[in-house]
């Protein structure tokens, strides 16, 4: 079996922490790997650098077909492209969006996101609903630390942790969950600190494919989610055009 | 008063027949134009299409931009990019779904919408919920006619206003809200033919988008909507990093 | 086009506001006037006040009617009697808490709603249900100026721009939403005062209804909103009994 | 204690038999008389003419005050002007449509409603999202009857009983609702015929009113349902201004 | 009328409070009594506790039918095992959460509950959920006084009032239900000190099962809500078997 | 690794189905068994039967934490006792309703239930609204097979067969989730021959379950899903009674 971790950013050192967070979890017999992005955004914290992100994206996945892939990973807490990735893809393709919340909506009554900077909230908010985990999700909060700053910054581990532990007390939370695919390799530490089961995205949605691909789910060939109808692209995307 | 409303496929005639449209409806002070996207697809049809129609879309918004536009329509009936077209400018921006559908619900107790192709349905779905319209949309329905053919092919017109008329009578609606900006000039004639309202979103967004203007509101320059920070932007979408 | 805006309170000095207020906002072709409700309250702060306002403002849709009035706005926050309005209306009806709060919807991610005694919340509560608005309306206040006091008193217009101030710290807000018609006048200088998008209702429907009569939209004549059945009526109301 | 059953239209001979069902269920110690409404609409079938039998529906309670009523029933289906009620009443007041699906809904998983004509089903469907009914309610149906003909027309009771059978039906639901207060003697019969249960609003608001006087409970007198302002009223309804 | 109160712990103090304030309400008419269960928890405070207090409780439906029982009130908050003794029981059976939080939202805008641990929260949380009281249900509060200490412990009755108090003043609430079967005896002295309607749902439940016996409302024999299929059971609990 | 698959119910043949379907899809590390409940009904085919499966699945819990046990699967698609079983487990427990809705939820835009009987039908619409499924959850259909006839009856693979070709189509969903343990085996067969993803809630719970372990993932032992408070049981359950 393969996987695909698809980091949406074009920066290679994030791709390298979040492969290895998957790799950590996957069974024996699957074979994981991670891309970057070959354009967008070096980081994604706006919908502006989201929506930019989407082309990069999907070319990734398009290469995963014709390397075989069985299943994807959309690393990034917006769960970026996720609708069209599905469509082009012939295996299952999870968010870590998705994937983080409803693992930790088994863990109790309630988890706390702790995302980026404060204007990725809106978008999380958006996820809650779409996913049905309104019920379970009692608060979603920004630490404050760009994208990029989380694997460079010293300090920011620190921060990230102060955030989780505060989220957990104001919410009443059982749970937390990490808002983006750059904090993977903080997670445990920050479980054993806060003493509250905290959930990485990356790695859930790994062993979420690894599930679906061995039950042998893949989406219906038809509908909504059917490959796209082939037609003419223009201008910089004209390459995108085969559907 | 500059208004823009932005095609975000790369199809000119189509852009053309929704600059008509908008033009009727405008009031004497309003400039209007209409721009054609510069990359992407001849039509959206799919989460794929729509995915790859945004850097085209922001890339119009970004020119109006520099050229004043007060406020920009997005002439496609999935409201692409919304959110990030929203950062981007100073001035509204207003989808032709949230138009139309918001516009319908002042009528009655319900609407039905008339779409495309049936996988574009599931698009329309999410956005009923997206801008709190569930209770309002009592169905939506498929005419089954490509976007481009809407133009093109004469018995079109007859499809659309046909499905129309069965969208009211299955749904017991009180009027009908056309789902693609292709449809924009056949609104006029299915109205006559079948006796109840029946709205065109790009006629519907131009004037919200006036309302707005005239109003003097823009969005607050803080938060989630505020400009995005800039940031490096690698690969073929490079120079779209100004941010 | 005609536009008439009913002030369902017997207020006239309110009236002469609200109008001002509209006036200022519709296009080269639209004649706008405003009228007050010959019988009832002096000013809405119940949903007694509100139930009694009723047959004063159908009265005033009726004259309307005789007019030949193209549409119509109710300048209450509290939107009362909507639909029995939009029962005997041919054109369309817009309430003012309905317009105010969907115009909001479009600046961003949620508005607060400042209204005048705590009192009017729940009604206010009950009316972002009916429209769908739930997800975009953050929080509403109570400033606790009554109505008539708002123009009045000198205080007042501090109290209210510090009320508004407030409710947007307090919730986060994009966006304030005035929840009195006898606030119409204060909106431009709030709005300066607090720097963040601030949304007179009255100014708000008034475009609304101007939008939707330049669409040539009407409600279906058919169902639920058809005109009602003519009945016998009794009592000191029986002259409405022609229905 | 006293419980007064207050028929919000002016028809006197549906006051009577409104009456007869409401005494059939009460206990030995209450006093229970039914009034009707002194001024408005013969019958309520419109939004309108539910906003126009408000006046003479507060003035009843008005006297019941006076009277040392100690609860109130409102004997329409479409519970109108409640929140006023609620306000000038000492006691507890509930409309039928609240008190009928309410007690439908302890009796198994949904029930079906059955009201006159079409265009009241829209006024059932808002009641039953403000009462928090919606899963429960698994349809409302027109049996298409004008409500002065369900007294007086020997063919309505069997056109009523086919429409709850074939609602049953449809719905797949566990028992029928009444939709209008001219129902109420049908009842029994409609039961019997059909074998499932069917709930008369009157007799089941009766007794919830019963209820909550036994257990001492009235409204708190502070906030949004305290006695309203007292102000100046003016024109027809001037007598209505003392609040 | 019988109606039985079925307290499902298996406290025998417990159940003559309850049975003296169930009494208090009832017609001349109406047979009370209340029974403990025979088997199980001495009192419930967890989801353990109250899926073993279940089949006590089922117990003592099944030898209510056989006394000629006409209703049943559940004693417990948590509302323990409804949907099997609606199967079993032919006349209707009633929770106290049910019964206390829709008398409650008669009173006004909304209402406050006092529970007991806080971790009988979330149970609650999912009751007005399952009931639609949602928007009725302004804050549950725990006073974190066990269950059998209510009665035994002089100084709970403090806390439990103070709890109300805060409660009211917290959600801003027209009301307190009281959340345990263990509090029906605080209920009037309760609202005696803080001035504010409480409700104790044991006496609330009482007078609804006494209301649907007197409307002849009994479930439907069909469909979800019928007597269980017969069938053989193991073990522990193979008397359960006969269905 | 060591995960338990409990089946609710006593027949001791249906347990060595789901152990062979569960163990089909475990990694090479994972220790899997399944056992039958000691207590309770033959099958589970109404609330009644749920309520009375759960001291019997408790038993199994309690036992499976004994024998050091990491993650429970509860193979009944009413997940029966799951609240309770969270409380007594210190590693995940997950019912196979939850894991093959949720699965099911990742292949498309929406699925298909197809359960047992109709009585059945109920209990399925509570758990997708306390899961968060109701938007992707398209239909309930009873196959009208019972549950021990699943395994007996040579026709019932062909009638469920048929059942998922139905819902399917009456739907329009993407794929068919199995409303009962007892059809774990038929997964493949019916996915074979109606061509759409088809979900056997029992291998999708137990990969779930594989998936929380692995992840180091446990219940916060704070708040609601501590372990319930030791305190004394009577009667014929008195042995549950060590909390």
């Amino acid at each position: 079996m393969r996987i695909r971790v698809v980091n949406p950013n074009t920066t290679r050192a994030m791709t390298d922490t979040i492969e290895q967070c998957a790799r950590a979890v996957v069974g024996a017999g699957t074979l994981l790997d991670a891309v970057t992005s070959a354009t967008g955004p070096a980081s994604i914290e706006s919908h502006y650098d989201e929506a930019m992100s989407i082309p990069g994206l999907l070319a990734a996945i398009r290469e995963g077909e014709a390397d075989g892939v069985d299943g994807y990973v959309i690393a990034c807490f917006g769960d970026p492209g996720l609708d069209a990735a599905r469509e082009l893809a012939t295996g299952p393709v999870i968010g870590i969006a998705e994937a983080g919340m409803r693992t930790a909506s088994h863990l109790g009554r309630g988890f706390s996101v702790v995302t980026t900077l404060e204007r990725t909230i809106g978008r999380a908010v958006d996820l809650t609903e779409r996913y049905g985990l309104q019920r379970f999700c009692l608060g979603i909060h920004a630490c404050r630390v760009p994208v990029l700053a989380l694997g460079a910054d010293p300090e920011a581990r620190r921060v990230v942790t102060e955030a989780c532990r505060a989220a957990v007390r104001a919410d009443g939370s059982d749970a937390v969950v990490l808002g983006c695919a750059g904090m993977a390799d903080l997670c445990a530490d920050i479980r054993a600190e806060i003493g509250v089961p905290v959930i990485d995205g990356v790695a859930a949605a790994t062993l979420t494919v690894q599930s679906l691909v061995t039950l042998g789910l893949r989406k219906s060939g038809r509908g909504e989610f059917a490959r796209p109808p082939a037609k003419p692209y223009a201008g910089l995307l004209a390459s995108f055009g085969s559907g």
